[in-house]
Formats: structure tokens, sequence, C-alpha cells
């Protein structure tokens, strides 16, 4: 898949949250399939990424669910409709074409051309929080580094690792007998990530095979173009030196709108502006559904997500038929229903 | 309670269906109690008087339950909140007061004045389907009855009950020792009560017990003001007369919008229009939610009534607080909600 070999496809979703999830069962009642596009590599959006394991009260008819629960219970409600999953990659690019059609270009270089767009982009995309530094920005992806790609590139390095969640603390466990010395540094002496990786951490600290600095990076030295030392404050302003080859930033993960806001659509407050009746934005056939959008008496629910996601359906299915008909049916009468949803007739007698 | 001393409430909710129930849930989310009327004696609306055992898969997050089961989950949600349920009676009267508060009656004679109200009744009150015979009407609740408030008036009479469903079996087996004759009329031999109450019956008829004729009631005679007796007609035209003292009819329950349409609301298609913003009808402090409301894009899907009800608890918040700022909450970080859902404050650290 490339460019010059779109992926054609009736709907696309941007966004695997779970109104993103929810879209996909709407338009799979109405028997219109979808691709489904997310920046994070699993699928739950913010369930996942922020409260997976915390109640929610709040959605209709579940007294109580995690966050985990929550997108599995949606994914096990839209498993007959195998929607294809595209994770860990930010769609980059949006453009109308001439045809009508959308195109559509992931941060991996995957291109779609879609009659109907969703975009169930919640708060935006999850990008990595990055390091506050003037001038660091020009290091990233050479010493500077949000994420681990190839790990074996930091073997036998002298290597930094920023952070005090579990993603910094595997890394360092990871790295402490392969490269030539690791040094964490957290801005305090309090961890959260797994108890037992931090006894770990600990343990490697206590017997000298890696080295814990509590502060932040406040600055640093180039020589030659590479970057060479970092200096790292502790709260009473001490600080100290460390030289380095590279500097691995685990801060956790922020949404960021990021290119939405350069698609041409109309925009208020980070928010996507759709009418009520289809949930359509201001270019028609995309649609925007969830937390991303905007509308008189908005509420950032969950469950009003759900009721925009069935709203858009509708609307995008008369958008893609506009000679046909579309009748409301009902998951619990109609055999067209049961069929799509692969429910046997006997049990429902 | 009477008129002259009504309950006063800040809400009432006409409807116990889903939506009813769930819009207790997002009014006691932000602190506002309230009474639910229902015409029918138990919670549940449709779900439980035309579906309670089958399944229903389009509830966001639930794969599959039963219109039973939706209906125990909700009321298990809504626990926190104590709504008080005043069911088995019909809202016959809604008047907006010169203070702006609604004054509402029921069929049962309880009075309350409401600062809001919110119609939540779907396809209209159920009621009982009539026999449809002219004249006939003259004599409900004197010789013809579609309910049984007293059981014991019929004893010793001459009694026919009409229906095939489990309400026509269960009188047929109750008054078949107790009344001095039973005659049970049904249009065709096929019963769809319980299957053990169908075989109960046809035990007494077989025993001469208990009479039973297939076919239709087309006429009846009446003598001095009083019905005597009643013309059966079967599927090949051979007619039958029964002489009776009382007729009992049980032809199941068909909603009906009934009184609502003199309420002085803009109706569309026997809908009450509402803005999509609070989901008020024409009269300020009047919401409609779920079945019964019409908006651009309205579809009738449960999980809309869902979205209805919890911006319409918004705007009714505002409503009755004027002066002051509500702020969306959720109920996975909100100290406050979990204070008022009843949450214990170790079981979400």
């Amino acid at each position: 898949m490339d460019l010059y070999s779109p992926t054609e496809a009736d709907a696309v979703i941007i966004g695997a949250g779970p109104v993103g999830l929810f879209q996909v069962f709407e338009l799979g009642l109405l028997e219109i399939k979808a691709h489904v596009i997310d920046s994070l590599p699993v699928v739950g959006g913010q369930c996942i990424e922020l409260y997976p394991d915390k109640p929610i009260y709040d959605i209709p008819a579940i007294p109580v669910c995690t966050g985990r629960e929550l997108t599995n219970n949606l994914l096990k409600q839209i498993e007959p409709f195998s929607p294809q999953f595209h994770l860990g990659q930010e769609v980059t690019q949006l453009e109308k074409q001439a045809d009508g059609r959308i195109l559509i270009g992931t941060s991996q270089n995957l291109h779609f051309l879609a009659k109907t767009v969703f975009i169930a982009a919640g708060v935006g995309a999850f990008q990595p929080r990055l390091l506050n530094l003037e001038g660091i920005e020009a290091f990233v992806d050479k010493q500077v580094f949000y994420r681990v790609k190839y790990p074996e590139r930091f073997i036998g390095k002298r290597i930094v690792i920023c952070g005090g969640g579990d993603s910094a603390l595997d890394w360092v466990l990871y790295f402490a007998d392969r490269a030539a010395s690791v040094t964490l540094i957290h801005r305090r002496d309090d961890f959260k990530g797994a108890p037992q990786s931090i006894a770990k951490m600990r343990e490697l600290c206590a017997a000298g095979k890696i080295q814990l600095l509590i502060g932040q990076i406040t600055d640093y030295k180039t020589q030659e173009d590479q970057l060479t030392e970092i200096t790292v404050t502790d709260i009473d302003g001490n600080t100290k030196i460390v030289s380095l080859d590279d500097l691995l930033i685990f801060f956790g993960l922020s949404p960021k709108l990021g290119p939405i806001a350069q698609w041409g659509l109309d925009i208020d407050r980070k928010q996507l502006m759709v009418d009520t009746e289809k949930f359509q934005t201001s270019i028609p056939g995309i649609y925007a559904v969830g937390d991303i959008n905007l509308y008189p008496g908005k509420k950032k629910l969950i469950l009003s997500g759900f009721h925009e996601a069935a709203l858009a359906a509708f609307a995008a299915a008369a958008y893609l038929n506009p000679e046909k008909q579309i009748q409301l049916q009902y998951t619990t009468t109609s055999p067209k229903l049961h069929k799509a949803l692969g429910v046997k007739p006997a049990t429902f007698e």
C-alpha cells in the first residue's frame, strides 16, 4: 500500500477509542465496512491510555466497568463486522479529492481513498510529551529518542533514561547489562511503575550497575554537532554533569490535535464543528463524533459519542446511497440485522 | 396527596422505560431528585411489556441483553439515587402554573407540583386494547371489564373471559371454582400463555368445569340496560349465544399517546418537538426524551434516548439554578460524583 495504490474504502474511522469502536458497530448494522486507524499501538483510546483499571459509572445500563472492560465489551460487540485496524500510526494527511473521495495518509505511509471518514479522535492523537529544553529538538531521532524502535542501536552506549513510569523502568532494566552505562533521571524519588520493576531498579542501583539521579535536565553541551553531556539540577539547585551518547525520554503520552487542524475543517476551540442531525463537519462525507466535535449543548460524555456515531452512520448510509431509502430496523426483531450480527435464528424464537 | 396538597418536586419523570430510568441517573449525578410515574404496574416500559426475554444487540458495550436484563441493570445503576416510583397510573393532567411550576395529575389522583418535567413516555401510555363492538363502551366498568380490580365482585357470577394470553388464562383458572360459570373465548385455538396454564385450562375444559369457544364476539343483547347475552361467531360463520353477567376482556396492552396530546406542547406526527441542545419541548421546563420526541435526524434508538436524557439533565440543572455554573464532571475521577454514587474512596485508588 502506498500513495500510488491507496486502499479503497467505504468508510475510514480515525480513532479506536470507545466511540470509534462503536462507530464500526453502527456502520456494520448498515452494511458499511470500516477501516480504523489509531496513533496508539492498541485499541481503546483514552480508556486504555488514561484509565484502564479505573471504574466508569455512567455508561447506560452498566453500573460500573473499567476502561479496559468497556473496550473489551465493545470489541466483542463489533466482532461480527471484523473491522481492519491500522494501529500505531497517526493520520497525517486528509484531502478531499476532485471525485469527492477523501485521501488519507498515515505516518506509516498507508494511504486510503475513502468515500466517508469518521473522525473519532477524542482529544487528538496521543503523542510523547517532549523534553522542554531549547534547541534539543535538533537531536531528536539522532541522539534524543521518545520511543525505542531498534533496541540494538543502544547496545554498548552510555545512555541516559528520563522518566518515572513503566516505560522508563522497563528500558533501564533491559539496558542495565547491555549498555556501557545507564543513568536514570527522574524529577523526584517516587516511581509509578510496577512494584517489582521499581524494586529491581533499586537493586541495580545499590549494586552500582546503574546510576539514579533525582532532578531535571536543565542544560546540555555539544561538540561538533554531537550531544556530549547534560546538566541535571536537583530541587536544591545542585547540579551534576553526565556525559552520554544517547538520551531516552519517557515522560508519558499526551493528546495533541496535531494535523487535524490543517485539514480545512471548521474548528472552534480545538473541536470540529458539526450539525446535530448528521454530525457532519464542514466537508460533506467527513463526520466527527465523540469528544472531538462541538455543537450547542455538547457534553464530552462517552454515551453522547455513541449516539453521535449512530446518527452519523445513518447519515453516511444516505450519503453513500442517495437513492436508497434507509429504514431504521431493530436488532431485537430484524432478520436482516440478525444476519449481519451472525445471530442464529433459533436463538431468538 | 390530593389536588389541594400536591407533592412538591424538583423533577417528575413521566415514563419508567429505559430512558426514563436513565433520566433518574443523569439527574441524580447533578443532585436532582426525581419522581417517576408510569401507566404500567412495573418499571421497564416497552422492554418489559413487549420484549422482556428477547435479545437486544445495540446497546453500546453490551453485546447482547434481554429487555429484562437491560431494565434490571438500569435499576441497579440508579439505586444510589432512590427515585420514588408511582406505578400503575397514567398522567392525565399537565398544566403550567402561573408561578412557572407544572401541575401534574394522575389517574390515581396523585398530584405533583414540579419545577421540571421529563416526558419519557415512549410511544405513549400502555392501555388495554378494547373490544371493538358498537355501543359496548356504555357497559365498561359495569359489566365489561379490561382489568380485575376487585376479584370478589365476580364470585358466583356467570362470567365470560376473552383473550389468549396469560391474563385471560390466569383469571380463567382463578374463577373456575369461584364463578357460577366461566366461558373462555379466543379467536383461534392457539394460546400464548405459560404452558402449564394452557394445560390446566385444557383439563378444566375436558372436565366440563369451564367452556372454551373459538371465535369472536360479534353481537350482544341487553334487557333493561343490562348486558344479558353475547353472540360468538366462529371462522366459518357459525354463531353461538352465551348468557352472562360479566364480560372480562384481556386483549393485551397497546400504547396510546392519550392525554399528552392535550397538554399544549408542539406535536408533529404524534411526537413532541424538541431542540437538540436541551431536548426541551415548546414549554420551558418540560423536556421530552426517548421515542416520544422528534428533531432533525431523530432515530428511535434506546441509545439516543440515553444521550438525550444526559443533555436534558444538564439543561434542567441550569434551569433550576440559573445563577450556578454547572460543570461536567467525570464519574471516574470526581469525588463529588463518587459521593453521589455512594462509591467508597478506597475502591478507586
